[in-house]
This record gives structure tokens, sequence and C-alpha cells, in this order.
């Protein structure tokens, strides 16, 4: 999968995933009122809506990048409902050739951690026949209990051919809380990119590993030093636009071809309809206002090459 | 909830958390042909399976514990039926008076944090009407994004009056990859404990905090210097039994009251009857096996004090 996605990548010229992370007020109100008439103001009338506003944002796109990367938690938010819609969503991207990246960020150990890799990357054994559960691509996943909490997931990856990104050094304000801290003279973020080299090393694709990382945006310089110690693991990068970083402080997450990272956005894309720069799209354009803010944002990117 | 958490405890005299942590090798024969034989051996008729599973143990235990930890990632490994299956087991252990707390995990930023504690401590709002989500009593969660993580769940547990259990030192044997290195003379997991502290100062119940710690039974002298750090900070105790901890190893998780922690077992009661020991039950008693499991942990707990 992490060869389909760097070609993919290389053909639409885009390294870019567009975050399907659904609010409800992200949601035009005539989608709104239309779900919610037909299935009423409740979990299941917002599920349909999300799924609705989803499906019309992936039409827009999909052509023009590579991947996509539904937050889980905005679905869980509405119950089973919810998850119900972040089923709907993976299976709709997949038919339209899309990567997805489960960003479930789950991290447990041993048969629980299986357990997680099973219902999102792999199926699971019932009665001598195998059953998907979500079907993502690739999933990110929490490093802090260690390896019993990373192999489980490696080993679902390379009997599926999937791949998960490792949390190394999170976009928000307070990721240095624990990961900046000195251990031996470098930072917890540094060990832990240290582990995903290592773990990814046996486990890699044409040029990259299945084993990627995550590294915010608005930490570039981190990003630099993180290239370095893990060559051959693909970045996704949170934290593009809304969260303040931008295009030409991306470049030190690449490798000299311009392939290495994957660069995320999600309420700058899909709630550009409700940015002043793209207000003029309206309501009923949102989907099309999210196709301009990618097209903006590929521009933006390939300035830094 | 920490209220009612230590109020069952000392009304019951058992710390004890029961994991309900379903997998489809521990669910006797007949349960499952049954349940295949309704909804197919599928998804469908795995997720009915396991939750008949768990009300048989539910209705075996519940006068004797406080409460339940069903881990979702048993569930979601059958996909979105098994998040159903999750949802009733939550609903079924509330409606037998138990405190349920969510072995969920979860851990993000800001909004999406907050998305997750909504979903699952609290209700959302649609179209001006409020809708509980999975509606566990606590949520475990992982620190590794700092506080930005945890905040959005201590807004909710406050309003809501529920709680969270941070995890500070798991239970598994790579937990020292990270959580053990040593950060100006104290290792990861107590400056995660410290943290806790402080976080929890603000958000007190009548003698314990809102927000708990996790910390593994198979590390008793870190137990014991946890419980200092923490004094306010309830302890929730995996590892018992099928890991490895027992009874009087556990002392030092306690206050000398008795009280202050709460020890999980999962397997250990829910498939007692797979085990020599409980073996004379059989499939059909796997229930009375569970109930005799939980009546040799009390015994054992007891022990202790």
């Amino acid at each position: 999968m992490i060869n389909k996605l760097v070609e993919e990548i290389k053909k639409k010229n885009a390294p870019i995933v567009v975050g399907l992370d659904p609010m409800l007020k992200f949601v035009p109100e005539y989608i709104k009122q239309e779900k919610f008439k037909e299935f009423g103001a409740n979990q299941k009338g917002a599920a349909e809506a999300i799924f609705e506003y989803n499906k019309g944002i992936v039409d827009a796109v999909y052509d023009l990048v590579p991947a996509v990367k539904p937050q889980i938690a905005m679905y869980e938010q509405f119950g089973v409902e919810g998850v119900i819609a972040f089923k709907r969503t993976v299976d709709y991207c997949k038919e339209k050739g899309l990567v997805v990246i489960g960003d479930i960020k789950r991290g447990d150990i041993g048969s629980t951690s299986e357990a997680y890799a099973v219902g999102h990357l792999s199926s699971v054994e019932i009665g001598g026949n195998l059953f998907e559960g979500f079907g993502e691509d690739f999933a990110t996943v929490n490093p802090y209990l260690g390896v019993d909490g990373i192999k489980p997931f490696m080993d679902v990856c390379r009997k599926e051919n999937k791949g998960i990104f490792v949390l190394v050094k999170t976009s928000n304000p307070s990721s240095g809380e624990f990961q900046d801290r000195i251990i031996d003279g470098k930072p917890l973020y540094e060990h832990v990119a240290e582990k995903v080299n290592a773990w990814g090393a046996n486990l890699m694709g044409d040029s990259y590993s299945y084993v990627g990382a995550v590294v915010g945006a608005t930490y570039p310089e981190m990003g630099a030093a993180l290239r370095k110690v893990m060559p051959k693991a693909y970045i996704l990068v949170p934290g593009y636009g809304a969260q303040g970083g931008k295009g030409a402080d991306l470049k030190p997450f690449f490798n000299e071809d311009g392939l290495g990272a994957i660069v995320n956005s999600s309420r700058g894309i899909i709630a550009a309809y409700q940015q002043e720069k793209y207000a003029s799209f309206g309501e009923k354009g949102y989907a099309d206002a999210s196709r301009q803010a990618v097209l903006d944002m590929k521009e933006d990117l390939n300035s830094i090459f």
C-alpha cells in the first residue's frame, strides 16, 4: 500500500491528504435540513448529513489527491450511527480509488492491539470465513506503550500489504510537554523516531517502509532532523493551514526528489466555503470551494521544489 | 462518578473491575452455535454471541463488583456490528448499576479530543437536542500528546461528573521502552504522574480526583512510588492474573485505608471456565465459573489488608 501511495502521489503530483473530519458546523445547512427531514434531527440524521457532505467533497477532489484521512473521533461523537458513517466514508473513498488513512491513533498491547489492527486493516475470522472490519489502508498508531503496541499492527501490515503512521511529534502546542523532554541528550520524539526507523527496516516497500511517522507541520526544524533519522519512513504532516503551517516551511519534511512526505489539510479544505477567500462559492458550492482549496494547496506545496 | 465508584467499592468490599474483553475463542460453543444459527456466522452473529456471553457474566457478577471495563478493541475487530455490541454492553451494565470504564485509550488534540470525550462520556448537540454517544462513566486516555489531549476530556468530566484514567505506566513488557526513560533524574512515567496529579487537583470528588491513572500490576515497586506522586488519583491496575500480578504484590497501589486502587482482571474472570481450576463448571456453567473467579480474586485482594 505504501507503493500505491507513492505512485498516486507521483501520478497526481500532489503530496496531499484531505482530512475528512466533519463537524456538524461545517456541513451546509441545506444538507442538514434535507437529512434531518428524512431521518430526523438525531444521530442518524447527523450521520447521514455528514456522509452526504463527505461524498460531495470526495467527488470534487478525488482526481486531484492520492489520499484521504478520516478522523474517527469526529464520527464516534455521534455514537454507533457516526461509526456507520465512518465505514461508509471509507468504502466510498476506496471505490473512488483513494488511499484511506484511518486517523484512529489507537495504541494498546498484545491481543488488544491485534484486535485494533484486525478491525481496521484486516479481517476477522468467524466460523472459518474472513470478514473485513473498517477496511482502511493505513492507520495512525500511538507509541507510548512501546513495541508491544506496534508489533501486532506490523504483523497485520505485512500480511495485508498495509501500513501505519506512528505518532512521533504531534502538531499541537503542548506536544512538547512529554515529546520534547531530553533523554540521553536527545528529545523523546527522536528516540521514538529511531524506533520507527528500526521497526520499519524489515517491512519495506519499493523505496519507503510500511511504517511511517506523524510529524506536525508546526515544527519544521524538527522535521528536518527527523527526516534524517527516518530516511525510509513516509512522514504524514498534519497542521498545515488552520494550525498555522505554510508550504514554504514544509521543505524539510521532504526528500530531494519531492517524495517522503504527505501533507494533511482538514478544515482548510473541507470547510473552505466558510472562509472569506472562498465565500463566493456559497454554501451550495461547498464542494467546488474544496476543489479550489486543493488546487491552491497544490500550488503552494509545489512552490517548494 | 468517582464518588460513586469509591462508594460501590466500599459497599461491595471489592476493589475489582471485570474486564469485558470478549474474544470469540472465549465464548462457549453453544452460544456461538445458537447465535450463528439465528444471525449467520458473520459479524452480526459474532457480535450477538459476544453480547449474550457478556450478559451472562454480568448477570453472575454484578452484585459482587463495583465496575466493568469493556475493552473497545475487542468489539472494533468485528466492525460496525462489534461497536453496536459494545454500546449494548455499556447500556446493560449501567442498567445493572455497574460503573462502566470504557477502555478506549483515546488520545488526540483540541476539537478531536473533544469529539472523543463527547462521544464516550457526554452528549452531542444536534438541532438543539442532546444525544448520548456510547455513554461510559470513565474512559482511559493516552497522555503522549500532552495537556491538549487531556483538557477536553477534563472539561467534559467536570460538566458530566465523569472521569478519566490516564495511562502512566502500562503493564506490558515493552512499556519501559519509552515510559522508563530517565528525564531530569526521573522516569518519564513519573513526569506523567506529576501531571496527572496537577491536572486532577482542580477536579476533585469527595476524596479522590476525577482524573485517575493506569499503572500496571506487573510493576508494584513503581506502584509504590506513583501512589505517593498522585495521592488523590485513583489507580486502575491492569495485569492481575493472566499477566502475572498477584494480590499480595498489589499492596503498594493502595492507600492505608484500602482505597485508592481498583484492580482489573479480564480473561482470568470472563474465561475462567477454560482454566483447569474452574473446569468442573463446564461450558454451560461459564458464568458461574466467572462468579467463583471473582470470589477468589476478592479473597486474594482482601488478604492484602
